[in-house]
C-alpha cells in the first residue's frame, strides 16, 4: 500500500501530464545532434545541456555544467567544445541510501527517410494513438524528463525525497561520450566529496521494454567495438571511363574484404569472432524462456527479416551472441546520381557487438589481422588502415540484489495490471555503465527502460508512448521509494 | 603552306588568347552541373546554354534553343525543365562540305576533396605552368569555346569559313544526355531541311591526348552500362546494438554481392563478361606499341597503382577491353561519424565499359542474372532489384577516310614541333557518338582531343593548360580548311 507521500506524487504526476508533455516539446525542439560537428549544431547541444541545468536548479538540485574540454577529432583536437556534462546533488541524509541517476541529452541525426511527421524536431503529440513521435522522444530525452517530473512533484507538493540523488547527464552518448569517462573517473575518486560519493545504486533509463505491453529491466548490455577499415592509393578520384581496367580501384578491394567479415545469416566470419563465449546452459534456455516475446513482433517493427522464426535464437542474438553490422562507405560516391568516379579512398564503417568475456582491445586486435591478412590475399597495390574508432566493454549486473528487487517492486505498483516484468540483456551498448561499474565498484547497477519495443530509437518517427512517459515517472518514482525500503543485509 | 586566310586566322587566335582565357573563365564561372537536380543549380545548367547561344548569335551563326521537356527521374515526369539543346548553322555553300560539330556546356559536380583553389568555378590561370585549373575548363567548356573562338576569328577576320558548319551543343551529357537522343533521330529524319540535313562529316572534341606531349585522334570509344543494385528489407533503418544479430541486414547482402561482380586485378567475374569480346591480333598489338605511352606517365597522375607495368596491357586495359567500378553505396551511413544503424535500403552503384561487340542489353541480362543468381544464393529474406539506369553503345570508326587524313594533317599544321599523333581509342564512352553513327549513316566520325592526358576530368582540379586551348583553336580552324582541302574520292 502506498504511503500518504507516494499517493500525492503519484496523484501529481497524473494531474501534470499536459505541462510535462509540453516540456517534452521543449526539449525535443533543442536539436541536440550530437554527431554533427556544425559549430552552430553544437551550440544546441550546449543549450540543451544548460536547458536541463536550469531545471534542476529550479527544483532545489545544487547542480553545476562542469566543461570538458575540445573535441578531439581524428586524434587532434579541434576548436569545437564538447557539452559540459551537468551533475548534480540533492539530499545529504546518511540514514538514506543514495541513488545516482544517469541519462543524455544528446540524440542521433534526424534525416532518414521515413518520417512522417514535417520536422523531427517538432515533438508530433496524438493524443487519439497515445503517440509522440520527434527526435529524442525515448532516447533518452522521455526517460531524462520523467527524473525532472519527480523532482517537480517532489518540490511543489513539499515533500522529502525518499533517497539523496545525485545526477549525472552528459550528451555527447551518441558520439561515444567523448571525455565523460575521464570525468567520472576522477569524480569518483574524490570518494564522499565528489558527486559519486556514497552511491548506494546506480539507475539508468536509456533502453526500452522488449515488446509494447511488459515492463522490464535490464542488467546486461553488449559491448561495442566499430571499426573504420580505409582503402587508399589512387592520388584522386578517378574517371572510371579513362581509367577503369588500368588501376587497382579501392572500391573493389574494400568491398571484397567488408564481404569477408559477416555473411547473410549474420554470422561473423573472422577467426576467433566467437572465442571464449560460453556455450548455452539449461538455466540460461529457461531464462530466454521466461521472457515475453514472440518473433512476430519484433517482424510488426522491422518487417519480416527476423534471421530466424525461433524466439529464444532471436533472444540470444539480441542479448547474448555478438553481431557485426557494416553501416556504410565514406569516400564514395553516395548520391543518386550516375556518378562515373573511381573514388581514390574510401572508408568502411561497421561495428560489432561484444558480449562477455570479450574486450574491445582483444577484438581490435582479431579484426585488424583478419583484414590485413585478407588484404593481403587480393594482391592490390592500394593501401589498408583499419582502426577501432570508438568503442565499450560488455556488461552482465548481478540481479539476486535489493536494488533489483526495488525496480521489480517498483514496476508491479507502478504497472498492476501487467505481467511481472521481464528480466532481460540489452543488444546495444550504454558504455557509461561499464564506467560506473568500474569506477563504483560497491554500486549495483539497474536499468530501468521508460519506452516500448517499438519506440525505433535512431530510426524515422522515434516515438514514446503518452503512458510510458506519464507512468514511466510514476515508476521512477516508485523505484526512489522501493529503494529506500529496501533490506540491504 | 597556308594560305593568306589560314594564315590570317592563326595570328587571330595568338593576339586574342588573352580574351579568349576570360572568356573561358565567364563560362566556368556558370555552374551548369547537370547530376544536381536542384532547382537553382538547374537554372545554372540553361543559363550555360543561352550563354552559348548568344555566343553563336554574335558571330553571324543562325541557331536556337530547342527545348527538350521535363527531366524524367526514376521513371517518373519531374517539374525540372531539362536544358535546351542548341543548335546552329553558319554557311549554305553546296560546293563546300558540311561539319557537323558537337560539345557539351554542363559539368561534373566539383565536390571531391584535392582542390588547390578554392573555388572550383572560378577558373585559376597560372601563366607561370601554363595551367587553367576549373571544373569544366578540359570537360568541355574549353573545347566547346575553341570552336567559338574559331568563328569569332573568321567574323572578325571578315572571312568566309571553308566549310558549311553545324553545331549541336547539349548541357546533360554528364547524366545520361537525357532527350537528346531522341531530338537527334527527330532532326536527322528532316533530311537537308534539318540542321543535320547533308553533313559530311562530325567532329567531336570531348576527350584527352594519352600522354602531355603528343595530339592523338581518337576513332573509337567504350560503352557503357551503369547500373543501381538495390537491397531493402527493413522497414525503417534500424539501430545496430537492439537488431544486430536478429535481421538479414541489406547492406550485407548488398556488400556480399558486389564482391562477386570484379576482383582486385580488374577481372570482371560473371559469365559472359567477356563473351564475344575478339582475340587481340598482331596487327593490334603493333597499333599498341606504336603509340606514344608510357605506364610510368599514367601514374605519375594516378599514384602508383597501375595493374600492370606492361604498356600494350594497360593500353588495352583502356581501350579496347571492358571494366566495370564500383562507384559507390547510396543509403547506407555515408558520413564520418561512427553512426550504428542498420541501413533499411541500399543501392550499389556500378558500371561497366563495353566494347564491340558488347551491347548494354545483352550485359544487362548477364548482370541482372548474374546478380539475382548470386542472391538467391545468400539465403536472406531481403530483396534485390537490379536496373540498368544509363547505357551506351561502344563505338569504332573506320579510320582509312579523308575525314581522319584531314585531322591527321590539321594536327601536323598545328603542332608542327611534335610526333605524329597517336591514333587511339578512348577508355571513356560519349554516348551521343553513337547516335550520330546510327542517325547520319553517311557521316564520318573523329575525335579530336584538345587537353591533356593529365587534365583531370570529373577529378579535383581539373584543368586546361593555356598551349592547349589556344593551340588547340587553331587545330580546330585548320582541321575546317584540312576538310575543305580534302579529296572525297
Amino acid at each position: 500500500m502506498p504511503s500518504n507521500a507516494q499517493q500525492d506524487f503519484l496523484q501529481y504526476i497524473n494531474d501534470n501530464a499536459g505541462p510535462f508533455i509540453e516540456r517534452l516539446k521543449e526539449a525535443v525542439a533543442i536539436r541536440s545532434i550530437s554527431g554533427d560537428t556544425n559549430p552552430d549544431v553544437r551550440k544546441e547541444v550546449i543549450r540543451m545541456s544548460i536547458w536541463m541545468l536550469e531545471k534542476l536548479h529550479s527544483y532545489g538540485v545544487t547542480a553545476e555544467a562542469i566543461p570538458l574540454g575540445k573535441q578531439i577529432i581524428n586524434g587532434e583536437a579541434t576548436d569545437l567544445d564538447l557539452p559540459p556534462v551537468i551533475v548534480g546533488r540533492i539530499g545529504e541524509d546518511a540514514a538514506k541510501k543514495t541513488v545516482l541517476v544517469y541519462g543524455h541529452l544528446d540524440v542521433q541525426p534526424a534525416n532518414q527517410d521515413g518520417w512522417t511527421i514535417p520536422d523531427p524536431f517538432d515533438l508530433d503529440v496524438d493524443t487519439k494513438s497515445g503517440k509522440m513521435i520527434g527526435r529524442g522522444a525515448t532516447d533518452d530525452k522521455g526517460p531524462v524528463l520523467g527524473w525532472i517530473n519527480v523532482l517537480e512533484a517532489h518540490y511543489k507538493l513539499g515533500l522529502q525525497l525518499p533517497v539523496n540523488m545525485r545526477f549525472c547527464f552528459e550528451a555527447m552518448e551518441e558520439s561515444g561520450s567523448e571525455g565523460l569517462d575521464d570525468f567520472i573517473k576522477v569524480e569518483a575518486a574524490k570518494g564522499p566529496n565528489g558527486y559519486f560519493g556514497n552511491v548506494d545504486c546506480v539507475c539508468i533509463s536509456d533502453n526500452y521494454w522488449l515488446n509494447n505491453r511488459t515492463p522490464a529491466i535490464t542488467y546486461g548490455l553488449r559491448g561495442i567495438a566499430y571499426f573504420n577499415a580505409t582503402v587508399s592509393g589512387p592520388r584522386v578520384d578517378l574517371h572510371s571511363g579513362v581509367y577503369g581496367g588500368t588501376v587497382h580501384e579501392p572500391m573493389t578491394d574494400l568491398i571484397a574484404i567488408m564481404s569477408r567479415l559477416v555473411d547473410s545469416q549474420g554470422q561473423i566470419l573472422f577467426d576467433g569472432a566467437y572465442e571464449n563465449v560460453p556455450s548455452v546452459t539449461d538455466e540460461e534456455v529457461a531464462l530466454y524462456e521466461a521472457i515475453d516475446f514472440d518473433v512476430s513482433e519484433l517482424e510488426e517493427f522491422t518487417g519480416p527479416v527476423a534471421l530466424s522464426q525461433d524466439k529464444i535464437t532471436v533472444l540470444m542474438g539480441r542479448m547474448r551472441n555478438p553481431s557485426l553490422s557494416l553501416h556504410g562507405i565514406v569516400g564514395d560516391s553516395s548520391g543518386p546520381e550516375a556518378q562515373t568516379i573511381i573514388p581514390a579512398k574510401v572508408t568502411g564503417k561497421f561495428s560489432l557487438r561484444l558480449v562477455p568475456p570479450q574486450t574491445p582491445e582483444s577484438i581490435n586486435a582479431k579484426v585488424t589481422k583478419f583484414l590485413n591478412e585478407q588484404f593481403d590475399t587480393l594482391g592490390t597495390r592500394n593501401h589498408l588502415d583499419v582502426q577501432m574508432v570508438s568503442s565499450g566493454l560488455p556488461w552482465v549486473e548481478n540481479t539476486k540484489h535489493w536494488n533489483y528487487d526495488a525496480a521489480i517492486s517498483a514496476i508491479k505498483a507502478a504497472y498492476p495490471d501487467r505481467k511481472d516484468p521481464d528480466l532481460i540483456r540489452e543488444g546495444g551498448s550504454i558504455p557509461v555503465t561499464l564506467t560506473f561499474a568500474e569506477n563504483l565498484p560497491g554500486a549495483n547497477i539497474v536499468l530501468i527502460p521508460m519506452g516500448r519495443g517499438d519506440d525505433g530509437a535512431h530510426s524515422a518517427n522515434e516515438k514514446l508512448d503518452i503512458e510510458n512517459f506519464i507512468t514511466g515517472s510514476q515508476l521512477l518514482g516508485m523505484y526512489l521509494y522501493a529503494v529506500a525500503a529496501a533490506e540491504t543485509n
